[in-house]
Parts: C-alpha cells; sequence; structure tokens
C-alpha cells in the first residue's frame, strides 16, 4: 500500500492505538499486522552474509537454530575482494534467499568502520576506509533489494566496538564522523535506497542513537533524504517516546504492547506531536506493503557453486616468495592444523548461519592432490597434548616439499557481543608454525580469522601466507582452488595489518572507560595514520599479491569541470597468467584550514586482464575527493590549492601520481571584532584598510620589523586588540571596518 | 589590610563604582588606589625568571624596555635540575629584585604541562610531568613570597599551545584534565599559597578560561582552598560581568574603566549579585595590603653568580662517549658556532629580561683554556656565505683535539606567541655539525634551545652533546664549567626527546583545527605515552649522564597506613668524582577501570655524594600515588590490586623495583536497572540473589555452557535484558532486587 493509498484510506481512520501498534514488533522476528486496515505483518530477519530465519517460534533472545541458508563470505571477505561484484552477487543470493524464506526485510549489511583490530564485529563490516564500505555496501543493498527484500544498513552510527555497546558514548567530533563514519551509510542511502536503516545501541556524543534526533532526522532525512524505515538494532531503545521524536520508526523486537501504551499515553498528554506518529506509521505501511508476502525456492547447489567461486576473490595472498605458491599437485604437501579439516567460516552472534553444506579444505586439497599428509597440529578444544601434536606435525612437515599450515582464531577468540584484548594468535598456533617452518622446506600459512593478526613471531619464517578471513561454506574449496593456482588470488586488504597492536592509532582510547570513548585519533583511521606518521606496517591497506604481475603507466588526470577530475591509467598483466588487478586512485594534499591525511583512497576499480593484455581505465573523482568536512561552515568544502592524484600498489606505495591545481571553493572570510589581527591583515578589503587607519592614525600598533612581536599580536581577537594596544578607532570608522569585513556593520 | 579590618571599615561605606574600580587596572602593570580607603595602587610585572619591570610609562603592548635585573635560568632549565633548591633559590631571588624594583605581584612561574615540543612557550613551563612541575613551581612560589612580593601562578588551565591561544577550546576530559593539567597547580596553590593565580587566554572545553566558574570557583576556590586573587592573563578577559561571576577578581590590564561601568549596570540591572563584587574587591584589597610600597635594592653581582651556580644544575649531559666529556684545558680545543659568542639565553615574549650582564660561553672558556680556536660556523642572521663559513669551522675542527659546536635555536624559530612547526635543528646547523663531526677527532654538540630539538641527521656522529636549553644571562659561564669539569653535570630530562615529532602523542591533534584543540592522547602525555606503547624515544624523560658514575641498591617499600607506603633505597656514588644523582621513584599498576600509563613519576630526590659515599633515601608515596581520578564517582580513587614500585634511571630504565598489594578503596558497586546483566552477577550481593530468581524462575536465561551468548548478554543493560529475554520478574522482587544492589528500590 502506498502512501498515497494510505493516505486515501485515511489515516485518520485509524485509532491512536493502532496506530502506535504498528510501530513496534510483534515479537522477536515479526511486526503486528492490521487485518482491518489491510496491513500485514511481515518477517525481518538477520543476515549480512545470509539469511538467518528461524525455523520455529523465535525464542527470546533470538538465537534459536535457523532454517538453513547459504553462509556466504562474511564482509571481512567481501571487502578485501575490493569488488562491488562480489558484494552485489552476495546480495541478490541472499535476497533470493530471503524471498525463498518469506522474509521481508534482511538485516545488513554491516557498513562500520574498523577503528579497531580488536573489535569483536569487525567480520561483519568491510573496511577501515569510507569510501570502500561505502562501495560494497551500497552493491550489496542495491542487488538484494532487486530481488524483493528489503535492505537494512546498520548499525548507524559509530558503533565500532562492542565493550559497553549498549551504553557507551562515541565521543567524536563532527568531522571525523561526516569524513570517516558516516560517509559508506550515506553513499548506501543516496545510492542503493535501503528500505531500511538500523540505529545503534551506543551513545553518539553522549545521545543514544535510538533517540539522536540529529543523526536519525536531520541528517539521514534531511540531508541525505532516506525516505524509509529507521528500525531498532535489536533492544537499543531506550526511551520509546523519544526515539520517536528522533526520528525512529519501528522498535524491534516487540515489548509485548508497553512501547505502545507509552506513545499513546504521550500523545495524549500532548508531549509528542501526533504528526509524528502518522510519520512513522506511514513509512512502516509502505514498508510492508513492498516487501510482504514474497517466497519461492533457491538453489542451494547454485549458491553453493557460487560462494565458492566469491570467495576465491576475497582471499588475500600476502607474502609468496621462492614461488611457494601456487602448489603442485605433484608435490609432496603436508596440511597442517585442525582448522583445515574443521573449518572456521563465519563470525558469531547474531550473523551466524546455519549453512547448508560445509567445504573443508582439507577435502577440497586432497581432491586436487589426492596423496597430501594431514596432521592435526593443534586444537581447537585444548584436548589432546600440545607438544605431541606439535612435533606430529613438524615430523609430517619435514617429510613434505611443502608444508600448508591452516592458522586462525577459534569462536571464543571472537565474536559478536565482545571484542578482543589481543591481537595474537593463540600461542599454541604460534610454536606449531614456528616449529613446522623450522622443520620443512616451505611453509605456507592459510589464515581463518574474522579479525586482524599480528604475524609476530613467525612472519619472517615462512614462505607465503594466504589471509583467508573467513570465507563462508565453501571458503575451503576456494583456499584449495587458490593454493594450487585453479583461481588466481586477486584480494586486497581492505584493512591495515599493523606490526603491533600498540601501533594502532586507536590504540590508547579503545575500548574507552567511563562510559566514553573518545575518538581521539579522529579522521586519522587505518592507513590515514599510518601514513600520515609514517609508521611502518606489516602489510598496508590495499596490499595484495598474484600468481601475475601488473605494471601502471600512462597516468593522466584531467580537470572536467568545477573541482572535479578523470583519471585515466592503463594497466597492462605483465606476467604469465590471466589475473586481476586493483587500480586504486588515492587523493594527497595539505589544502585547507584542517590536517588532512597523507593520502585518502577516492576511487578504484578491479580489472581483469589475460596475459599480456592492456586495459586504458578512466575513473572519475567528484568534488567530495577534494573535499574536507568544515565544522564552522556546516558543509564539505573544496580548499583552493594542489591536489596529487597518486596510483598505489596499496595505501604506502605510490607508482605513479601527478598534481592538479583546484580553485576550490571561495570561502571570502568573514571577518568580525571576534576575529584574530591575523585574519583581519590578510582579508581583501578590511586588511589594506585597516592598515590605513592604523598608520594614518597613532603609531602605537606593532613595529613591522618586530617580527615576533607582530606574530603575537596577531592571535589576538581584533576587539582586544584594540582594547589591549588602547587604540582608540572612532566608531564610524571601526563600523565601516566591520563592514567591509563581510560582518554586520551593527556587531561593532 | 586584612579583610576583617576591611569589613570593620565598612565595605558597604564604598560606593559601587569605587568598589568596581577596584576590579581592573589603572594602566598596563597597575592597579587603582582608593585613597580615600587607604587602598594603594600596586604594581605587577612579568617574572617567571626575573623582574621585568618596566622602566617609564607603560606602553600599550606591555613590551618596553625595562629596568635591568637578573636573567636566571628559564622553567626549562630549571625543570632539568630536577630540584626544588635550585626552584627556591630562584624564585627567592626575583623575589629579593621585585621587592627592590617597588613590585608587589612578580607573574610565575608557569606550570603548564609541555604536551607538545612544538609549543613555542615550552621554555617557560618545567616539564611533561605534573609532579615535578608542581614541586618545582611550589618551591619557587614559597620562596619568592617569603621575599615579600606575590607570586602569580600560570597560566591556569590547559593552555598548552600558542597558536590560536586566546581563542582555541582545549576540548580535554575531566580524568586528563585531575591527573595531567591540573596537578602542578593543585600543588602550588595547596603547599605555596601563592598571592594569585592567572587565568589563561583559552577556553576549557568550550568556555574561556577567564569565566569558566568550575575552574575558577569550584575546583580553585571550593576544592583546592585558594584564597588569594584570580588575576586575568593580560587581555584574557571577554565578558567583565562572566568572568567576575566565575570567580575572576582582577582584570588586567586597565579597560579604561569601561569594565568598571560593566559591572555597575550588571548589578544595578541585577543581572550580578554585588556580593560577588564584594567578594573579589575583598581579596583585591587584601593583596594590595600584603604586598604593597616594598623597595630596597639587590646585589646584582650576587645575583650572577647565583644564576651561574644554578644555571650548572640545570643543564643535562646527555651523551658522553669515548670520555669525550670533561675536556683538559690542555686539549687543543676549537670552540665552533656563533651561539658561543652570542649566547642564547633566554626566550622571546612577556617573559624577556633586559640581564644585568651576559657571559658568552667563548669567553668563559677562554679563561679556563686561553688557546682555544674559534670559528662562526654559521651566522645567526643569515649573512656571510653558509658554506665558507662551514668549511673554515670544519678546517678549524681538523687541527684540534675536540671541536665543541654551539648549535640551537635562533629567537626567530620559537617565542611566546606562536608555536613551532618542526622540532629540526636549522639544516644550516646541522651541515655543520656533520662537516664538524666528520673532521673532528672528537665532537661535542652544546644545545641552546628553549623546546625539544630533533636529533635526527648527526646525533650518532658525535660523541657529546649537552644539552643546555636556555640557561640565563650566566649559562655561558656554566656551560664552561660543565665542560671542564669544574661543575659534575646533573641535570636530568625533564621532557622526552623523541626521535621524530610524528612520534608525539599529539603530533596529529596539534595544534587543533576549527577553534578546538583535541586532547586525543588523554593522559598519555611524554613518557606516559612512550612507555605505554613501548615506542623508543632519542632518550626518555629522566636520562642525564655524570662524569661519575652511581648504584642504586636495597630497595624495600612499606605500606604506612591505608594506601600509602614509604621508599627505602641506599644510593652510592662508585666513581671518582664527587656528584648528584636523582632518585625518580615511579609506581606502576593497571588496578582500575580506568587505562593507567605504563608508569609515572609519583617521587623523587636529588642526591649529593662524594666518591664512595652511599647515603640511604627514604620517600614517601601518598595515596595520590597510587590513585586515578573516577569521572563518574567525581574524586580520587585507589583502586584495589598491585603496584610496582619502580626506581627509575630514568622513564624507561627501571633498575629496582618491588610489589605491593593495596586494599584500595571500597568501592561497592550500586546496580540498577541500566547496569549490565554482567554488573550485576558480579555483584556481591544482588548477583547471587538474580541467579536465584532466575533459576527458580524460567528457562530462558542464558545457557552457562553457551559462554559467547553469556558474555554478549552480560554486556546488556539489566532492564533491557529483562525486557529482551522476555523475563517477567514480579515487580516485588523486582524492587528487592534493586535494593540489594544498592539502588532506590523505587527505582524499579
Amino acid at each position: 500500500m502506498a502512501r498515497t493509498d494510505l493516505d486515501a484510506l485515511a489515516l485518520n481512520a485509524l485509532t491512536l492505538e493502532q496506530k502506535a501498534s504498528l510501530l513496534s514488533g510483534r515479537d522477536f522476528w515479526t511486526t503486528k499486522p492490521l487485518e482491518e486496515a489491510g496491513i500485514p505483518s511481515i518477517t525481518l530477519c538477520d543476515g549480512p552474509h545470509g539469511v538467518r530465519r528461524e525455523a520455529g517460534g523465535s525464542d527470546h533472545l533470538g538465537l534459536n537454530e535457523s532454517i538453513p541458508a547459504t553462509c556466504f563470505p562474511p564482509a571481512v571477505a567481501v571487502g578485501s575482494s575490493w569488488d562491488p561484484e562480489v558484494a552485489a552477487r552476495i546480495g541478490a543470493a541472499i535476497g533470493r534467499e530471503g524471498r525463498a524464506l518469506g522474509v521481508a526485510v534482511v538485516l545488513g549489511p554491516g557498513v562500520n568502520i574498523k577503528r579497531s583490530p580488536l573489535c569483536g564485529r569487525n567480520f561483519e563490516y568491510y573496511s577501515e576506509d569510507p569510501l570502500l564500505s561505502g562501495v560494497l555496501g551500497a552493491a550489496h543493498v542495491a542487488a538484494l533489494q532487486a530481488e524483493g527484500p528489503g535492505a537494512s544498513v546498520k548499525h548507524f552510527a559509530a558503533n565500532n566496538q562492542e565493550t559497553e555497546r549498549m551504553r557507551v558514548s562515541a565521543d567524536v567530533d563532527e568531522r571525523t564522523l561526516r569524513e570517516i563514519y558516516f560517509p559508506a551509510f550515506e553513499r548506501v542511502v543516496t545510492q542503493a535506497r535501503p528500505a531500511t536503516v538500523m540505529c545503534s545501541y551506543n551513545r553518539v556524543n553522549g545521545v543514544h542513537a535510538s533517540q539522536n534526533r540529529w543523526l536519525l532526522t536531520d541528517v539521514l532525512r534531511r540531508e541525505w533524504g532516506f525516505t524509509g524505515v529507521v528500525v531498532s538494532d535489536w533492544g537499543a531503545v531506550q526511551d520509546r517516546v523519544a526515539a520517536l521524536a528522533a526520528g525512529l520508526d519501528l522498535e524491534m523486537p516487540g515489548t509485548g504492547g508497553a512501547s505502545d501504551r507509552r506513545v499513546v499515553d504521550a500523545v495524549r498528554a500532548g508531549d509528542l506531536d501526533e504528526a509524528v506518529v502518522n510519520a512513522s506509521v506511514r513509512r512502516v505501511v509502505a514498508l510492508t506493503e513492498r516487501h510482504h508476502g514474497v517466497s519461492g525456492a533457491f538453489d542451494a547447489d547454485a549458491h553453493h557453486a557460487l560462494a565458492r567461486e566469491l570467495a576465491a576473490e576475497c582471499a588475500v595472498l600476502l607474502k609468496n616468495e621462492n614461488g611457494t605458491l601456487p602448489l603442485s599437485a605433484s608435490a609432496r604437501i603436508a596440511v597442517i592444523g585442525e582448522f583445515a579439516a574443521r573449518p572456521r567460516f563465519q563470525g558469531g552472534g547474531s550473523s551466524h548461519i546455519n549453512a547448508t553444506r560445509v567445504d573443508a579444505a582439507l577435502d577440497a586439497i586432497r581432491a586436487l592432490a589426492p596423496d597430501v599428509a594431514y596432521a592435526q597440529g593443534f586444537s581447537l578444544d585444548g584436548s589432546g597434548d600440545a607438544r605431541e601434536l606439535r612435533e606430529a606435525a613438524a615430523e609430517a612437515a619435514s617429510s613434505a616439499d611443502v608444508a600448508v599450515v591452516f592458522a586462525g582464531l577459534g569462536e571464543r577468540e571472537e565474536s559478536e557481543g565482545f571484542d578482543r584484548e589481543t591481537i595474537d594468535l593463540p600461542a599454541v598456533q604460534v610454536e606449531l608454525i614456528r616449529a613446522v617452518a623450522a622443520a620443512a622446506r616451505r611453509t605456507v600459512v592459510v589464515l581463518s580469522n574474522g579479525g586482524v593478526v599480528s604475524m609476530e613471531g613467525w612472519h619472517d619464517d615462512v614462505d607465503a601466507v594466504l589471509e583467508g578471513w573467513l570465507l563462508g561454506q565453501a571458503g575451503g574449496s576456494a583456499v584449495a582452488d587458490l593454493l594450487f593456482g585453479v583461481v588466481n588470488p586477486s584480494g586486497r586488504l581492505a584493512e591495515s595489518i599493523p606490526v603491533r597492536l600498540q601501533d594502532t592509532p586507536s590504540y590508547l582510547n579503545f575500548p574507552g572507560e567511563a562510559g566514553h570513548v573518545r575518538y581521539g585519533e579522529g579522521v586519522m583511521v587505518g592507513y590515514r595514520y599510518y601514513e600520515t606518521v609514517e609508521l611502518p606496517v606489516r602489510y598496508p591497506f590495499g596490499h595484495g599479491l598474484s600468481y601475475t604481475t601488473f605494471a601502471v603507466d600512462g597516468l593522466t588526470v584531467a580537470r572536467t569541470g568545477d573541482d572535479t577530475a578523470t583519471v585515466t591509467v592503463r594497466v597492462t598483466n605483465t606476467g604469465e597468467r590471466a589475473g586481476k588487478h586493483v587500480v586504486q586512485v588515492y587523493v594527497a594534499t595539505t589544502a585547507g584550514p584542517v590536517r588532512r591525511p597523507a593520502r585518502e583512497l577516492r576511487a578504484f576499480t578491479k580489472v581483469s586482464l589475460a596475459p599480456g593484455e592492456s586495459r586504458t581505465i578512466t575513473l572519475s573523482l567528484d568534488r567530495r575527493a577534494f573535499a574536507y568536512y568544515d565544522v564552522p561552515l556546516g558543509r564539505w568544502v573544496v580548499a583552493p590549492g594542489d591536489y596529487t592524484i597518486q596510483i598505489g600498489e596499496n595505501a604506502s606505495s605510490v607508482v605513479a601520481e601527478t598534481t592538479i591545481s583546484l580553485d576550490g571553493d571561495s570561502v571570502v572570510p568573514v571577518v568580525s571584532l571576534d576575529s584574530t589581527l591575523g585574519e583581519w591583515l590578510s582579508h581583501p578589503l578590511a586588511g589594506p584598510a585597516l592598515v590605513r587607519v592604523l598608520t594614518g592614525g597613532k603609531n602605537e600598533r606593532p613595529e613591522e620589523d618586530d617580527e615576533n612581536g607582530l606574530r603575537m599580536a596577531s592571535s589576538m581577537p581584533m576587539g582586544r586588540f584594540l582594547t589591549f594596544a588602547g587604540i582608540d578607532i572612532p566608531h564610524t570608522t571601526l563600523r565601516e571596518l566591520v563592514k567591509l569585513g563581510g560582518s554586520d556593520g551593527a556587531a561593532a
């Protein structure tokens, strides 16, 4: 039922109680129907990387076993694909499964920024970079919604940790919100028009996201034009009436009618405008109309094959010395580590999928190379003797040409709901890797982990590292495909891998204290930090190897209008195998009055190339690619100045660059008596006039040759400078000066 | 005239206009007299390290040439003495000079914390550590005031940069203010009772210090018991009425009666309570009584000798390889660098002293070793050919046994009023040092600088480095004394010397933008940062060499009461010369709910020892040595737990340690429905009761074996957990539980 229909049906015909009833859930997963008005109940369910449709009656914590569905690669893996096609194909498949399972809204994707590697939910998020997160999230949403169900981009906003997630205040300045934590949401909302946006549990600068009017109404609806439903994260509503007034339409799960009664009471008491209720009702009803009542079936085999294909796009080949990879099927191979047999392929918490099936890497490897040896190496549940397991593994390794160790984090190490306290691999695994590397001719490490792990203590001992993240239910097969070169690795890091946890920019401020977490690093998140302070990392954002090689040349940048440009570059596959290269365009500048990161990713694309093939790629840079958010002005500003367009092999290695000069926004400064003497002197009109007045009148103005004295006086607000220096400018003259400065003359 | 006298004289006999007139200056340096009431005018003048009494009528910017006075070592040097005796002797001498020059209040000392090495005024501040700053500041104030004049501890508060100093808001959380930026003020106020406290120019969390009632009244007067006068920094008053209401008694300089009229008008309009005016008048009158009308003479020769003696206590011998220092008078010595002949010994701005005389190091060296060669090396004013000067210096160096290069920062590089943008030495000097080091058999660098300089590019080329900071007018002689071993160096760094500017904890947030500077590093300032993130520095806080050696043994720590302790340790001079050692006691802990620095300086003392002499030192640790400031509780808390008492050679090198366990404050947690399930479960009374209720009643509570599920639920506020989990606890039971948790039962 479209909005006009509902209006025609006369919203006023519904009682206040009926309207309020539409604004909170019936139970854990469904909304309340209003049959007399033809409004159906719809089902929402978890699903960033698969549909988690609970089977029976939903339990109270919503963690019942769910109907089997395909577990696609979680966002941590999709982020590393750097490919919106991967995100879109997963989104579409999830849309099909959701439709088949009668789901109106599939909750996801999560586009929160990875502020710290410790965040327990990083596996559900794409990247430390807002552009990469936004492009992938938008592709996922658009494709999912094209299949019928609605999406719910989450968790809005500044939800970057699990510790105290329901109470903690993310204390973060507006520029940082605008430049780092909002853009992925903004892109998804404006480009993919998700049916719903899910507010987060936490507070933002002291105000719960669920009742933050600036967030949910001023920014989300007024600035970005969001017209869908804002739904609470499950249990995120603190004060239902305040939340509704702030712009939160639908509270989930239901509260047995308690919230509805509060809404009714507030309207009756005159504390809440009924128009607010009506607006939310219209949105919720529109949602039920768009996405209810679909169902069907999905092709589990095809989706498993898809999950395998896409997983192979996501793993990142971090290191590959001595041509260790790809493996030859005829080599003597020892597979080591329980993860090879019992794969870790998804994270814990609300996103946990009851997979239709699960591929173990060991089986997939044996399908390609039947004679591989296997040693458990360590046990996930702590059973067995660690030393015996390690020694058996080393022995297996010593008689192989190459040992492949499957290491990573178990489900106890990371999950939604809590943050990690370390980025180390479990010590038993580090010891295993070292023992194997000491025994083997060549050693490959395959990692399964939702959050970044340190490679301290073993990285230099091994020949190759394949970062598999969590790759979904077909990840084991995909890893085998990559190890043997059936597929050429093409993933690139969507997050920096630091040398040490202590190097991470939020290290000292994460996860906060006394109810607050200070975003002390501001916009300097991830590679923006490492590159700006020139701190080495283990592997930089954007890094990833291939079994072929690529060359980039012919960079040209053309200005295309007011502060926009196109970037053209030629990419050539200079190796022997087909492969995919990610063209990464960064912009570096020091223009403007704010501290800019050393460089920022502003465009990218993934290119598939046959051996010897060249392609010329053109990417656009819009004005936002050059802009910073000016808090005092309340808008995006392109500062006049030089901008260096850089093609990065990754965030720390620039392979080509060229500098353009932009006119930028002509921000004519307004000076008032609160402006400093320095600001006055540099004002195009008021400055010279002031100098004339000062020169013509008194002599007390600072001697121009007293350089430091002038620098001192320059920082004085004009009004206080005049008082301080005892300079008595006639009132009419002062009024004229202030007028020249662009301020209201009356202010003088 | 004491307060009671004034009261007796009937404050009400003064007109409102008369009273208001007492609350702002007559001119730049004096207050208004009220002869009919017997209230004199008093003179205030600049003077952290010397008396800057202007000669004639004060000019409007207050930067006239002043009457000659002794320029003692500025605070940057005194900080490095680690000796309150040095601070006290300087304070006393300044007090005598102030008295002789008819000064009632000598402005200083500055006890702001060195947050960034870039701050242009760091030379006026002692240290990056609040304890060291506070101990030295208190010694200075007490000794100065014992001579008659009053002191003015400044700049209160969070004034840690010059950029935008009149407008910038220092955005800093309360724990950081309490633990880092306040304690030096608190110590000076509570232990030395300064006549005045000077408010700073900047805003603190958005509110100008001059009109920040929390700062000037709640904290300063109510908590710390300050009874003196709060005076504005010169020109710091924005809104006179708001400032007066906030607790700012005296506005300086005068505003020609404008401010007084505003005060009168505000009282008449009922916007300002006349009692506020009366209270400030009482304080100002008491100040004029205590400190007016003194005068006399001072012994310039004796004070110059004192300045020389004390300067030698302040320089820090950073490096001394191959026994390069002390120099032998019979060695062939080449003195290089214009600073040797034209010393830089003080900083620019309001603290600039018209010194009674100035010792050049070159003259002092020639007094000890007449045949030294001298080469200018570089020119301070940029005149001459840099290459020729360098080559001449290298030639002089090549024919000497040892070359002593005087390098440092000129007055253009640093001053009050602006911040540096680099910590590099001027390139011409770096080239000079490298050229000399390449030519000389041994190279010594003597530095003159108010702010830290990087040693990148030359440190490893030279044999010895003597960090002279700015040593006052007799610094040249003091340096000669140290170089030749007439005095044994005993200074220790009061601030860390980083390897690179990018390593400094405030690097990305200094000096802020859009009117705000975010103290993103929180309490992790200086060595607290480097030690906590384990980042190497060039030289750590507390570092300093001697011509003799010391050993420390026999550490014992005894608990002396509730969360206090005494530390006993034996120090032995194990070398051949008399010397002074600084015993540095740090406390390291991870106790409590807040992130603690790796270690914090909690006690120190400087010990003088003859060769072979041992002394047993006992130092006390009060409860503040173990406490953190708990913002939600609004007080200092000693958390129960382990505390390691460490004797540091410096902040990064612990030579002895022992751990004690403290009972700490028994903070019985109060749990309410806003407390998390985890907090409930760990509550001694409410926890077990809750478990009984949950176990006896329903079964929906999380399974105990679902470890991660329980961890997820643990972070839910109790109220929302119950709603969320659909657990229906009878109201009376819930009320009992909440009561057990310590909250008001009615809240349920």
